[in-house]
């Protein structure tokens, strides 16, 4: 792309680096403050019940215990929820799960709140349960909420799904499921709060401290700048921390108990009660003439959002807005049903329903290939998403679609390294596969703006404020990265602070891949304003017009005749001398055109990041054990602002697909999750990890910050249904069902195996 | 003025009230961490000498001392001082007064420190040292530094001087001496430095986080954003926390101990190496027409800075630019040099040289009106400065000039109140007498911008960060109003965050009555550029034009018809749900035009206050303590931000206007000063106080932020003069060198009544 960058792309060390490797780095749980409390949360133990009363009298009579609160003792609003206030900070009349929050303890040692924890009462009138979309579904059905237990459902429609089907050739037709799944972040949900100057101060991790800060002020009924949430470091969220989790528990006894209080939630209690990933369960129907053109696809989504909204709304939108997959399909229908339960809350986990949707489209376009016998990457580029394409929605893309140059590279790449297809043995069998996947950077449609402040100091180096919050996935680096670009300083020269509601502006959440996007072209606008002035001492001094004023790496020249020129810090003594002081406020906001209720038309999101991936296993037959070898993802992500770090969001995002396509799901029975700890939970680890390879497609993005898009999701999608798509490539065995386990491949082929007999004997 | 202001002029509660009251607000001496060190200085016992060797080997080698530092030891520059680098941090080769820094300590008790220091051991080379003006002005004295003895020499004239004087039927000439005086604040210089997430911090009482920032950042060797100053609670300051004090020290220490280091200045140890007000020896002369119209003034004003530059320049540029004081007179000639010696340095406070040139003007102007038999308030208002007024330098004033206004206002107050003159006795006499004076608002003519940043939140309460330091004098309270009236919502809605360099941006010293001006204005730009977003989304909303909208406590609606409307949280709900975020980034420099060398003419200030006050004294003839009754000080301040703050400037002027005048002289032999502690340098208490009659005069300044000027060093200066007029109205003797004690006032009768008797002989 733009070779001209001297700090775009390049592979800066993270800003967080060196103090996460030394160890240096403070987790919430790592703070502690002179006469702070511990805090605990008495949970309810039904999935549906009725609260007849709380008893905390013997509680608050024990040693060391200052505060027991219930939901009568919150000073504002007890409700909370990002999207639908249908939650609760402490439960009132009712608990929906298990889990839920009915009484929070302040004590002078975690010992005493564990004892005072048993000594609240609570006395419950159980309810009849609903466990599965199915019941929930039913009129008859014990309503969860008063408004009944559809939390939300969506629709589609472009064209004439019906009589397009009538029109094809093949049509291909699968049942999907997905699980339930957990973040496992390897930190679990910590705070500690405290008054501070008059502002009731928290320090935790977080996606999310805006919004935390804007529910915590109704909580406690103060006004948002008495209220200041500061994210500690934080050991991954994957959207598991857009919630809020104790910051509003430990808020309350503070300001209740005047003293500081902390909490960290146990890995099993972090597991129980915070949101998981939507399992999905999808009928999808696909048409195409034989030729490999895609007519018609229908989709119907039903999902379990468990007991509260979350995220919910925002996983039913982005699948509804991505189920048709990255193709220009004329003909398309979907549905997307949330159904409340008195199962886990499912909310916001990486991808928000695009992972479960390309599992299905990409499922799809592999079985449609199959029975076209066209080869599956020649089938998409028939199909495939490029500049110039008029979207479902009505949306031009008018440029930067690296859609077919995803499918080529990987394709190329793919062909290089993966010919271990030679290598099947009786017991081992190897298979290739691919998956597809486009996505929307940023909210569906709703307002995601972010900001940030700016100031170039007297020697040419910069404090940097900006909401965002670095959750490890490095957003601090690449907004310091384009701020350096735009400023034409050197990325050291940067100072970066971020996330503290007190003195960054809102960047909104972590989340949706938004932030190099968002925050980044934010902060862009900030060096901008900063830079007019920069430039104006510029172009007088160096008598050069203001257009041909070239900013790099610490100096300042003139375009024509580069040996005229001063260095920055020369510059800005100039500029100080003058009075001048660099500093610029910068925002920005997605441009979207929400959809039409009446004509489904609009534009749900600014720009689209597209990837392919390829995927290489061996799958053992005896032991059912299946083991990805080789992955090719490629991505197409506009500009690269760190190819380390881009490069290592596709590695990471690599290994969690395999997680999901080969070994995760949250087990759950009576709306109890009985695998809530690592040993019971498998994630993949480092000695799962396949050779990846991360390919970078660079298309011009013109609304980008130096034209990047977002990888963060991208990143996971497209390896899960390559996966199972290679899996069939192995054994000839289709899976629609995730995870696909050893015991599942053992099954099948045990069941292959029966029904090939029986075929034989006829 | 205008009187449809919501919050500007209103007496709200300052921000930093109810924490100074209930003692919650944190000096930088109540700031502790843990395993912090403390530190100590070795300071030079000689005015001058040159060191031969400073032997630290023996105080390292003691319990408890983690680090002895010396000159050597500097990782960056050992230069500093804000005008003219001649300072040490650490002595090298000279030290050039008594409290040069030759080395300092870091040790885990206070006890350890000192007992350390005592184990320094330098050597000295005695030099001959320079303790007058007339000495080191002598061409064969002794070079304090190697460019020789004359720090800085100012000259103005404009007009013939001469061919005036010898027009004028009255000539009066005085010579007119001033003290060196201590600010003595109530808080000593204090800090905490330590290293935090690699930024060295460094907590401290500072009139100028952003220049000490700056300094230490040069000092340690490190960029300028890897050092944060945090400006603590600061009790007081007047000019005397605007030099570097401990901070370079504690930095150091921290820097090479990687520990955290604290230092509190003692009392007598504040007194010795803070810097002091110039004592000023001034020749005037002036000159009129018989009906009053003056036609000629010249004054030669002399001082000694002592060893170092500090903010002497200043005080020479601002003496020379008001000697002539606020009248219209023709023909002005002046020169004010400042002169090195091993006495203790001078540097800034309040004034900066104007209180003694407006003791010397304003002293002319009594002897003149005396000698004319005049009026002394008909005097100044035939030859005050008012509207349409070009100075002497060359500078039309187009607007607010309300020096005649104070000149009547305190007149009639002062005819109201001051009825006491026929109270006289035998031994008790009154008098009342009159001061005048004009201020420069900001530097004199040099750069001194602020900037602001600041967010609207979604329920409209905001966070304003400010780089300017609130010393008590107000200014957070001051710009707080200012940006509540500019957004149109209530004072207690904005949150200030101030000086802290890491997160609000440079907003220059606290020095020059600036930061009402400078940084109000700054922070009205940061608002308007926020209210600019507001303002598009009010206007859609209200189908009302831009222009039309009225933003007024908490309400946005339209001028027209003040029924339509939106309350302000409701409009920022809409703006939030449209993405937008209300942020801003504001800068000011006050406009001025240099003075040309050659012309001498220029606008060194862009604006300026004037004020008028009149004193009321009764003299104890047979003790000699003159006892300050009444004081009237009327303000010319622009538009009043806050009625009470402005009064309590006043109220606090006077006071130290009265010590100035009759209790405070800094005592001091051989470069050492004698009278470092309260017991022996007398300031005004509480029972010392005059009834005071403060006036604020508003007119309109249309660059001040609603119209607002400055009030912090105007208040200190009129009532010198006018006291000193008071004391000749009372006993008819005149007194031209300050302050005037008892003993002076005895010795002066009884001179008098010598002469008397030596009269009534012949």
């Amino acid at each position: 792309m733009n070779n001209n960058f001297f700090t775009v792309g390049k592979s800066f060390v993270r800003k967080d680096a060196l103090k996460k490797v030394t160890g240096d780095a403070e987790y919430a749980c790592d703070i502690d403050f002179e006469g702070q409390l511990y805090a605990g949360v008495v949970r309810s133990i039904h999935p549906f019940a009725k609260i007849l009363s709380v008893d905390t009298q013997e509680a608050k009579a024990m040693p060391g215990v200052h505060a027991v609160m219930t939901s009568a003792d919150i000073p504002g609003s007890n409700s909370i929820g990002i999207i639908v206030k249908d939650e609760f900070v402490l439960a009132e009349d009712v608990v929906r799960r298990i889990g839920d929050a009915v009484a929070i303890i302040a004590a002078e040692t975690p010992q005493q709140v564990q004892e005072a924890m048993q000594c609240v009462h609570v006395e419950y009138e159980i309810l009849e349960p609903v466990f599965s979309v199915e019941k929930a579904m039913k009129e008859d059905a014990p309503k969860i909420h008063p408004d009944g237990n559809i939390m939300i459902r969506k629709d589609f429609s472009h064209g004439d799904v019906d009589a397009a089907f009538a029109q094809c050739d093949v049509i291909v037709e699968n049942r999907y499921t997905t699980p339930m799944l957990s973040h496992m972040f390897l930190e679990t949900e910590a705070g500690i709060a405290r008054m501070e100057n008059g502002i009731m101060t928290i320090y935790c991790c977080t996606q999310n401290p805006h919004y935390c800060r804007n529910e915590i002020s109704r909580v406690l009924d103060l006004p948002m700048n008495r209220v200041r949430v500061i994210q500690t470091t934080t050991g991954g969220g994957f959207g598991g921390k857009l919630d809020v989790s104790v910051q509003a528990h430990i808020a309350l006894l503070a300001q209740r108990t005047g003293l500081p209080v902390k909490m960290v939630r146990s890995r099993t209690e972090s597991t129980l009660v915070s949101s998981k990933r939507h399992p999905f369960y999808i009928d999808a129907k696909t048409g195409a003439t034989k030729d490999g053109k895609v007519l018609a696809f229908e989709a119907k989504m039903v999902s379990d959002t468990g007991a509260y909204a979350s995220y919910g709304p925002s996983v039913a939108s982005r699948a509804i807005m991505h189920f048709m997959g990255p193709y220009e399909i004329p003909n398309v229908r979907g549905e997307c049903v949330l159904v409340y339960t008195n199962n886990p809350v499912a909310g916001a986990f990486r991808g928000f329903g695009a992972p479960q949707a390309a599992f299905c489209h990409e499922g799809q376009m592999n079985a449609l290939a199959r029975a076209l016998k066209m080869d599956p990457i020649e089938l998409r580029l028939l199909n495939a998403h490029k500049v110039g394409t008029i979207t479902s929605t009505g949306q031009l893309l008018e440029d930067n679609v690296g859609f077919i140059e995803t499918l080529e590279q990987a394709r190329d790449k793919a062909n290089e390294v993966m010919i271990s297809k030679t290598k099947d043995t009786i017991v081992k069998k190897n298979g290739k596969g691919v998956g597809c996947m486009w996505y929307g950077i940023g909210n569906t449609g709703s307002a995601n703006p972010g900001a940030a402040f700016l100031e170039v100091l007297p020697d040419a180096t910069v404090n940097l404020m900006i909401g965002s919050a670095d959750i490890g996935q490095g957003s601090s680096t690449a907004i310091a990265q384009i701020v350096a670009e735009e400023l034409g300083l050197p990325y050291e020269s940067i100072h970066v602070i971020a996330a503290d509601t007190m003195v960054t502006p809102d960047g909104g959440a972590t989340s949706a891949s938004r932030q190099t996007f968002v925050s980044g072209n934010a902060a862009q606008q900030a060096a901008k304003q900063a830079k007019a002035t920069i430039v104006e001492v510029a172009a007088k001094y160096l008598n050069v017009s203001q257009d041909e004023l070239v900013f790099r790496n610490g100096r300042i020249s003139n375009a024509c005749d580069p040996k005229v020129g001063i260095s920055y810090a020369d510059l800005m003594k100039m500029a100080a001398a003058q009075g001048r002081i660099p500093v610029g406020a910068g925002t920005y906001n997605p441009r979207t055109i929400p959809i039409d209720p009446a004509t489904k038309q609009g534009s749900p999101y600014e720009v689209y990041s597209y990837a392919t991936a390829i995927a290489e296993v061996e799958v053992d037959t005896d032991t059912g054990i299946i083991t990805l070898i080789n992955a090719v993802s490629a991505h197409d992500v506009g500009t690269v602002i760190n190819t380390a770090m881009a490069e290592g969001q596709i590695e990471g995002g690599v290994v969690m697909g395999q997680g999901f396509a080969l070994m995760e799901k949250v087990e759950y029975k009576n709306g109890l999750i009985t695998n809530p700890i690592y040993s019971k939970y498998l994630i993949p680890t480092s000695m799962d990890m396949p050779k990846i390879y991360p390919l970078l497609i660079e298309t011009d993005c013109k609304t980008g910050p130096f034209g990047a898009k977002g990888i963060g999701e991208p990143s996971l999608i497209p390896i899960i249904p390559a996966i199972v798509d290679a899996v069939e490539d192995a054994i000839g065995i289709r899976f629609n069902d995730l995870p696909i386990t050893p015991a599942d491949v053992l099954r099948a082929l045990r069941e292959n195996k029966a029904n090939k007999n029986e075929e034989d004997k006829k």
